[in-house]
């Protein structure tokens, strides 16, 4: 058994809806569309072993080993040799999804219609467009069935669309920390994140691609963010009041406190990767994922469903989407007759709980899959 | 007994240092001061009747009765004739703190030396600061000794505050919904709402009262803030997923949702009665609290209190001051043997509770006080 690591990361790149563009739930369409994509493992003889990871709200395509750049991916702790996504058994896929800023359209790309970039004439795109440009990649890479689709977050929220909308298409989903429909919690957040982008003057309605960019919008959007991502008790366990270079408090209105330079650092860092409109477009995206509407419930949206398998994890300490979202989850699919795994698991790590408890994530996807596999009787090395 | 409302309420002055400026925590000095304060109901002949009622963040002095204006009183619901703070017994005064922006000295307000508004030359103080001031208007008003000090979240803190800096001149205090120290989270959602001020170019380093203000920056913030004064709960009661005033998403960057608009209204509407440098103040004061801090440990700063009485009051959904802030202060108050009544509140308000849960409020608080004045047999009407 291969136990080394994933070698640098191969960025690719998958163009379609040239001649005739995707539809969206808008009702607007989109194309050509290009989706940046990396995979890592070996795809088997009868192209059984596929695993699509949909990444959250900041994410990209680079989920695992080093890319040319030297950046680790970001499910570097989950993917790859002897890993959870064991890339000696499965060939796993991410890509950025529509409306990102890593390589797919996105309302950065160049518009084909005007030669300059999208910024707001580019569609409002939702979860399920996300997941039905997805479906084209996995279409062009030869795969009709996944073995399973995951993602932690929005990542969730993708693979819950996924067996939603394809369920003939995917084994097994592993919807992790998330929601089935955002509440008004997550809206809020979201909406004051992105007032803090319009209230950037740089934004410019959008238009600002050839000028100085909106990042102290984008960077207090990424600090409440962040705020949300942690739990009390994990700020109490990394700050507390502890105060950052500093003896005493400094009565004026500079850092004083450890937690105050950790948002700082983190919402000036992310605006050298991101781009502040595909904030708006993905969150709005996130705001309007209710897999019941539509479907008139949960239930039915999950109706043609019952032969996949699920495993849905939810963290104690996850205050952003509470265990009870993953209860309403597993609610449904138990009534639509789904074989269902559900795990809370105990962690004191908050919504990032997911891509920090390793360990206990490890043993639960590894264990999964292994049963997917021999339900399927799938082929892997 | 008069169980009518309180009439028009009358917003009082009173300025101190004027010869010699008030010392504060911070090393610097400060005066004149100016408290703008208002009472309700009449003290008795041994001036024994008196309780002052401090005010949150965006609180001011006017809690109780009709405004010249119209305005009704903060804490109206909890202050009056046969209210929980009953008027026809108590003589009820309520300060804006010093830092303010509704008639006390704050940052707005004209420093004599230099004939302009403070801005960022007013120096930063601390919630024992702003009791500092109330002391020297309590003594203004011939009161020795305070029947009580009561106040929810910041106002709580002032009421701890009273308690552990003037031991002899409280007989008993009700903090509510409150801290002995601020949390990292109350510290980062402090620092977000004042990045979110910083970041609004008519801030202009605090120097805007000869322009346009900086009401987006301060907008945001409160935005901010009053998504943490709700509960998970509370939000699905009032908001849901509903739509505000449009029958479907409208796939595009305007309010879709009814919480949106919600934050949008208490954004703007603040703007209209609130100081941006004030907010940058008063929560700074807030983050620097920690009774413990300078004194060793709570027990310790609680070390003159053994005859106060306490009604400590959290709620259960109170996720901004969670519960474990209100049991830190009951046990370093029960290990120095203090009289602490405890009560933990079911409520779905959140933080917002100890202003909406009037029945169990004022149950709580007039059996209290009650029980205070029985002890040290207060002539009370």
């Amino acid at each position: 058994m291969d136990t080394s690591s994933i070698g640098v990361a191969e960025r690719q790149y998958f163009t379609f809806a040239k001649d005739e563009p995707m539809s969206l739930d808008s009702g607007e369409s989109l194309g050509p569309i290009t989706l940046a994509y990396e995979t890592y493992g070996r795809l088997n003889a009868d192209r059984s072993n596929a695993i699509l990871i949909c990444h959250a709200l900041s994410g990209d395509a680079h989920a695992a080993g080093p890319s040319p750049e030297g950046w680790v991916g970001w499910w570097d702790d989950c993917i790859g040799p002897g890993k959870a996504f064991d890339t000696n058994k499965y060939f796993v896929i991410c890509s950025n999804v529509i409306g990102g800023c890593q390589g797919s359209t996105g309302p950065s790309s160049i518009n084909p219609k005007s030669g300059k970039p999208y910024a707001l004439e580019f569609p409002v795109i939702t979860v399920a467009d996300m997941v039905r440009a997805q479906r084209h990649l996995i279409d062009h890479l030869g795969i009709d069935k996944l073995l399973a689709v995951a993602g932690g977050s929005m990542g969730g929220m993708q693979a819950l669309q996924w067996t939603a909308s394809y369920p003939e298409h995917v084994r097994a989903a592993l919807p992790l920390a998330t929601t089935a429909r955002h509440s008004p919690l997550l809206i809020a957040f979201d909406e004051v994140g992105r007032q803090a982008v319009y209230a950037d003057p740089n934004w410019n309605q959008g238009d600002y691609y050839c000028g100085a960019r909106p990042n102290t919008g984008l960077a207090l959007a990424r600090m409440i963010g962040h705020i949300t991502y942690l739990s009390e008790e994990s700020m109490h366990q990394k700050f507390g009041r502890r105060l950052e270079a500093r003896e005493r408090f400094g009565y004026d209105f500079e850092t004083d406190f450890a937690i105050e330079s950790y948002l700082h650092n983190k919402g000036s860092r992310f605006t050298e990767r991101f781009d502040a409109n595909t904030y708006l477009y993905v969150t709005k995206a996130m705001d309007y994922f209710d897999l019941a509407n539509g479907n008139g419930s949960l239930t039915k949206a999950f109706a043609r469903c019952a032969k996949i398998m699920y495993l849905v994890v939810s963290f104690t300490s996850d205050w952003l989407y509470p265990t009870y979202h993953s209860k309403e989850i597993v609610s449904a699919l138990t009534a639509i007759g789904a074989d269902v795994t559900y795990c809370n698991v105990q962690s004191s790590w908050g919504h990032d709980a997911f891509l920090l408890e390793v360990e206990t994530m490890t043993q639960l996807i590894s264990d999964f899959l292994s049963r997917v596999v021999v339900q399927h009787g799938i082929a892997v090395a």
